[in-house]
C-alpha cells in the first residue's frame, strides 16, 4: 500500500470511527429523553415539594423539611452517598401580612395595594408608616430631587421593564438595582420607607417579593421596603395623578430573626474510572415564602437530582463521580454556594464541570457556558446532538449564583438555560406555584440536563 | 487595473453590499421586533376576540360577530380593502351538557365522567344510551374483537399519547384517528356509541373535543361519539375493574342544523410594484364551543392581521400585496380553506406565498416549508436574521390545514411552529382560554411571521 492511500484508508477508519460514535451518542441520547419523557420522577418529586411541604425560606421549617426530603429523594434517585453539608444562613420572616393603602381626601374612599415587604427588609413601626408619596423614575432622577423633595416621603420607584429586550432576564437586570440597593439609596436622602413597581413581566396584581441589602456604607439610615404589584402600581399612579399630596398607609411586619444551621443536600455516584473528578448539577431549594417555589427553584432541584436516577435506574455507570446538589439559601444570602465553594477549594475537590438550572422549568432553549475556550468549543462540537431536543443556543457567558462561587477555583460553569419568556411573569410571587411548570416541559429540560452532563462524561475536555 | 485585480474588487465590492444588505436586514427586523414587542395590538386583538364575542364555531351567532369584528380589526389593522369571502358552512350545535355516569352496583354510588360530545356527532335519543362498554386499544383489537363482542355495547377508545415524541402533533396525529374514524369503525361491528380518550398530553378533567366523520361507505350505522377527560376515562378504567360488566348512562343532545352561510374575512394592503402578486398570512377565526378558542387559533389570526399593521403603523409600503386571512371553519369543514383556494384558482391570482399560524400563541420554535427546493433555499439562507427571535429551525413540510388547498395551484406553503409542548393541554377544550396566552410569547411569534413576509416581499424567491 502507497503512502498516500495509507492515508487515505486510515482517513477512512478514523472518519467511520466518528461517525460511528457520534451515531451511538445519538441512540444513547434518544434513550436517556425516552427515560425523561416516560419513566422518570422530576415532575412527581416536584409536585411534593412544592405541594406537600411548607413555603421554604431559608431557616423556616418548611426549609428544614425540604433538607430532610431532599436527603431523601437523592438516595431514591440513585445516590450512594448523601451529604448534608452545613452552612449558617438567614432567617428573615415576613410576619403578618403586609397592607398597603390610601384614603381619597374627597370620597373617603379607601384604595388597597397588594404589596409585600422585600427579603432582609426591617418593618414598619407597629402604628405602619403615614407619609407623602414620591415618584422617582431613575436614580439620577432621584439624586437631582434629593433631600429637600425627598425626606419624610415614601419613595415609589415606578421603573418598568424595558420589553424591547429579548432576553426577559435582560428586563430583570436592568430593574432589580431599585429592589435591591434602592432602599439605602432613598434612606440617604430621608425616605421614610420604599415601594417599587414589583420586576415582573405582566401585568396583573402578584406583587414579587426578592432579596434587598441595606448599604450601612451609605446612610445607617436602614427603611422599610416592599414591592407593589404591577397593577397596583398603576393604580397608584392614578391616584397620584389627582391627589399628588396623597398619604399613603404601609404596615409591614417583617423580622430578621437569629441565624439558623441550615444545609445543602449533596447526592452522588461514585465515579468508576475517576471517582475524585466530579461533575455537578445543581439547583436551589430554598425558595420565596409567599409562593410554593416551583418554577423558582424547585424544577432546577427536581432535574439535578434526576441526573442521578437517569443512571440508576438505566443501569449506567458514571466514570466520573456525579453529584445533585439542592443548595440552601440562594435567594437571600448565598451561604449554600458559598458552603459548597469553601468545602472544594479547602479539600480540594477537582470539579470537571458545575451546571445550575435556576431560570425555571420551561422548554429547553440553550446552554450558557462560563469556561475556558477548549470546554466551550468541546460543548458546541456535541450541538447537532443536543439540537433535536431544542436546544437552540450555546453560548458563552452565564450561570445560576449558587455555582458562581467555584470560578475562583477555575471550574468550568454552565448555566442551563430554559425559554425564558414567562419566567418573571411568576418569579417570586403567590403564583410561582406547581400547576404552572408543564410535566412534558420539565421533562425535557431535565432530559437536556442529563444528556450534557453524560456527554461531559463520557467524553471530557 | 490588472483583469486579476479587477475581479478582486468587484468581489470585495459585492460582498460589501451583501454584508451592508444583511446588516440592514438585520436592523429592519430589530425595528420590527420592537414594534411588536411594545406597540402592537395583537395581545388586545385576542382579548377582545376570546373575551367578548361568545363562543364561535361556524354557523354560530358567535361566528358571525367575530367576523363583523375581524372586519373592523382589519381595517384598524391597515388594511386597505376588506373583502367577505363568503362560504357555506355546517351548523352543528352541542346542545344542553352532556352527562356520562355509571352506578356501582354494589355501592350504589354514581360516578360522573367529563365527557363532551365530539364535533358532527349525532346526539343519543333523548333517554339517553344504558349500555355495557368495552375497552379498546387499538383498530387491531377492535377488528379482532367483532360484533359478537362489541354488538350492543359502548367502545371505549382508550388510547394514550406516546410520549417519547418529541414533538406533540405526533402524539396528536398519532391518536386522533380513533376520535374521527372510531365511530363509524366501531358502529360497523354493531357499537351503540363511541367515547375516546381525550388527545390530551396531560392528566386533568377537561374533556376534549374535535371533529369526528360518518363513514357512510363503511357503515349506513351512525351512533353518538363523545370524549372523555383524561382523568375521567381513567376513574372509568377504575370502575370497570372491579365491575367489568358495568352500565354506562350517556346522554348527548348535539344536533347538525342546516348549513349557514358565513365568511372568511380578507383584509389586504395592496402592493406599489407588484400588486397582482399576493404574501398571505392567515389564521382561523372559528373556534371550538367549549373554550374561548384562545391558542387555537385566536392567536393565529391575530397575528396575521398583525402584519399589516407592522406596515401601516411603521409607514412601510410593501412591494406585493400583502393579505390577511381569518379563515372560516378550519374545525369542521374546511369550507374557508376551500372557497379561499377556488376564488384563487378561478380568479388566477398569483400566490407568492400562504402563511399559516394554527398551532398556538406560543415562544417562536421553527418554521415548516412546503414549497419548491429555491424557495426552501432562499428562506434558509435568512435563517441567521430570525435566529436572535427563537427561530430554532426551518424544516421542509407541514403547514396549517386552510392552506393546504393552495398547494394545487402552486402556492410555497409555510407553517409557523411555536412551542408546542403545552398545545395539547389546552387544544378544544374549555380550558384555551385568553389567560393561557402570554403577551410576549404572542407578541415574538407575531413578529417572527410579521419578519419573514417582510423578507419575502422585499427579497422575494
Amino acid at each position: 500500500m502507497s503512502r498516500v492511500n495509507c492515508f487515505f484508508v486510515i482517513l477512512f477508519l478514523w472518519s467511520s470511527l466518528r461517525t460511528l460514535s457520534q451515531n451511538n451518542d445519538s441512540i444513547t441520547l434518544r434513550k436517556h429523553f425516552d427515560y425523561y419523557l416516560t419513566r422518570s420522577n422530576c415532575y412527581k418529586n416536584l409536585e411534593f415539594l412544592t405541594t406537600k411541604i411548607e413555603s421554604r425560606l431559608s431557616g423556616s421549617p418548611g426549609a428544614a423539611k425540604a433538607v430532610i426530603w431532599a436527603q431523601k429523594a437523592m438516595y431514591e434517585a440513585g445516590a450512594d452517598t448523601v451529604y448534608l453539608q452545613p452552612c449558617m444562613v438567614p432567617h428573615w420572616i415576613r410576619g403578618g401580612k403586609e397592607t398597603c393603602y390610601s384614603v381619597n381626601p374627597k370620597t373617603k374612599q379607601k384604595t388597597n395595594y397588594a404589596v409585600c415587604a422585600l427579603g432582609n427588609s426591617i418593618a414598619t413601626p407597629k402604628e405602619g408608616i403615614h407619609a407623602p408619596v414620591i415618584i422617582v423614575n431613575s436614580y439620577n432622577q432621584l439624586d437631582s430631587l434629593g433631600e429637600k423633595n425627598i425626606k419624610g416621603k415614601i419613595v415609589f420607584y415606578n421603573v418598568y421593564f424595558n420589553h424591547t429586550h429579548l432576553s426577559t432576564g435582560t428586563c430583570y437586570g436592568e430593574t432589580v438595582t431599585y429592589r435591591y440597593s434602592g432602599p439605602s439609596k432613598a434612606a440617604k436622602y430621608g425616605a421614610v420607607a420604599t415601594i417599587v413597581r414589583s420586576m415582573s413581566s405582566i401585568n396583573n396584581n402578584f406583587p414579587h417579593t426578592g432579596v434587598m441589602g441595606y448599604d450601612t456604607v451609605l446612610t445607617k439610615n436602614k427603611i422599610p421596603a416592599c414591592a407593589i404589584s404591577f397593577s397596583g402600581a398603576d393604580q397608584l399612579l392614578e391616584q397620584l395623578k389627582s391627589n399628588p399630596s396623597l398619604t399613603l398607609h404601609l404596615t409591614m411586619n417583617c423580622q430578621m430573626l437569629p441565624k439558623e444551621l441550615s444545609y445543602n443536600v449533596v447526592g452522588e455516584i461514585k465515579g468508576s474510572e475517576k471517582p475524585q473528578e466530579i461533575i455537578m448539577a445543581g439547583g436551589h431549594l430554598d425558595a420565596w415564602d409567599n409562593g410554593q417555589g416551583a418554577h423558582d427553584d424547585g424544577a432546577g432541584v427536581v432535574q439535578a437530582m434526576e441526573v442521578l436516577a437517569m443512571y440508576k435506574k438505566q443501569h449506567l455507570q458514571p466514570k466520573h463521580t456525579i453529584r445533585a446538589v439542592a443548595f440552601m439559601n440562594e435567594e437571600n444570602g448565598g451561604a449554600g454556594g458559598k458552603a459548597y465553594f469553601e468545602d472544594a477549594k479547602k479539600n480540594q475537590l477537582k470539579h470537571i464541570a458545575a451546571l445550575e438550572s435556576d431560570a425555571g422549568g420551561f422548554s429547553p432553549r440553550g446552554i450558557a457556558i462560563d469556561t475556558t475556550m477548549g470546554a466551550y468549543k468541546k460543548i458546541l462540537s456535541w450541538k447537532h446532538l443536543l439540537d433535536p431536543y431544542f436546544v437552540q443556543y450555546i453560548k458563552v457567558g452565564g450561570h445560576g449564583a449558587d455555582i458562581g462561587y467555584l470560578k475562583e477555583i477555575g471550574v468550568p460553569l454552565i448555566g442551563f438555560e430554559p425559554d425564558g419568556q414567562k419566567y418573571f411573569d411568576y418569579h417570586h410571587t403567590a403564583d410561582d406555584t406547581f400547576d404552572k411548570v408543564n410535566k412534558r416541559e420539565l421533562e425535557l429540560s431535565a432530559g437536556v440536563i442529563g444528556s450534557l452532563i453524560y456527554l461531559i462524561d463520557t467524553k471530557g475536555w
